[in-house]
């Protein structure tokens, strides 16, 4: 049999030392920075939306990294709003790595700028295991994803400071269980809030800032 | 600058070599592969337990290979239904390899079976770039999802010879635009027929068989 060499190891160690840089130049420049995980279609886009359109942050406050595989859509989204953005594109690949987060930040005006937030490609698996130097992790799963993810899925929810349930507004119309929900995700990290959302809608809005505790 | 080593391509070399001799094999047994691909939450094995409950297969046509990181949550929901399963736990990886089916249709009693579905791991990316031995590969996605994701995350249709647009029944309280989902498919995809599902309320199930035509 070959001898086995565990490339991943390497790769996550490399990833980690890069991400701990970024995080330490943005802490000593006071500065936040949020990394949003889900599934496709979670509703993370949208959720920066309702966080802008709702008005928590003041203009030149919030800047955004869009990670997405080839297009440029959701930083559109964002620069329609008025909010600076950059846009990675991973030409393929299923997460963002610490690397071009440092890369976007260099690309960034950040005067001024209290939060930046990582829109992490589409990935209920691959993102969660890369560090990008995020001060704050949230997590999250949308109500018609069925209530069988925190536990199939488990990494994101574990390692997540914020887990957002997004889509509240659909509970009537499907068999999910939000109860069931809290406590699956409960069972998983003792610790994080669970705040439930509607995007679209503008509900929970100002919960989900203040569990993040972005602006004190 | 190092000497970089593409492991990549022969991951995939080895994996379609064996992905063509698992198609082979069962060919010659008369069987048909199914690789079920979708986001996480996107109804995949909602939809086969619709096929069960619609009655399109006679007891002990279909068989099933459940892939998940760790649970066997979806090879007892077919367990249930009297369908033989058999789950693989990838142990936290994002996706399903060809010598992982291998395995599992050995462990498999597959006499009088005339159809075998892949139920994938949830995951938009990675799970589109592994061939597994299919005959027939269906993409899904969910209305809830939103419009942008066939141009967000294309080669899973780009590569499906059956897409399902499920949760159609949601679309009453969704902003989702059906005709523009068809659209932007089949701006990647001329060939493959689209089938529009609702998994969970049995609508559209007796199209996707037709569609698949696995019981011709």
């Amino acid at each position: 049999m070959a001898k086995k060499i565990d490339v991943s190891v390497g790769v996550l160690d490399r990833n980690n030392a890069i991400a701990n840089e970024v995080k330490s130049d943005l802490t000593a420049r006071g500065i936040c920075l949020v990394n949003l995980l889900g599934s496709p279609g979670s509703g993370k886009t949208t959720l920066l939306e309702a966080l802008v359109k709702g008005g928590y942050f003041k203009g030149g406050e919030l800047v955004v990294i869009e990670g997405d595989l080839y297009t440029d859509q959701d930083a559109l989204r964002m620069k329609a709003l008025g909010v600076q953005s950059v846009q990675i594109n991973t030409q393929g690949a299923c997460h963002l790595e610490a690397d071009s987060i440092k890369r976007a930040l260099g690309a960034l005006d950040l005067e001024g700028v209290k939060v930046v937030v990582i829109d992490n490609v589409g990935n209920l698996v691959c993102t969660s295991e890369f560090l990008l130097g995020e001060h704050i992790r949230v997590g999250v799963s949308s109500v018609t994803e069925g209530n069988d993810k925190p536990t199939k899925y488990p990494l994101m929810f574990q390692s997540a400071d914020v887990v957002v349930l997004n889509k509240v507004d659909l509970v009537p119309y499907t068999n999910f269980d939000v109860d069931r929900f809290v406590q699956d995700v409960r069972g998983l990290n003792e610790m994080a809030p669970i705040v439930t959302c509607s995007a679209l809608q503008g509900q929970g809005i100002g919960d989900l800032v203040e569990a993040m505790d972005v602006l004190g």
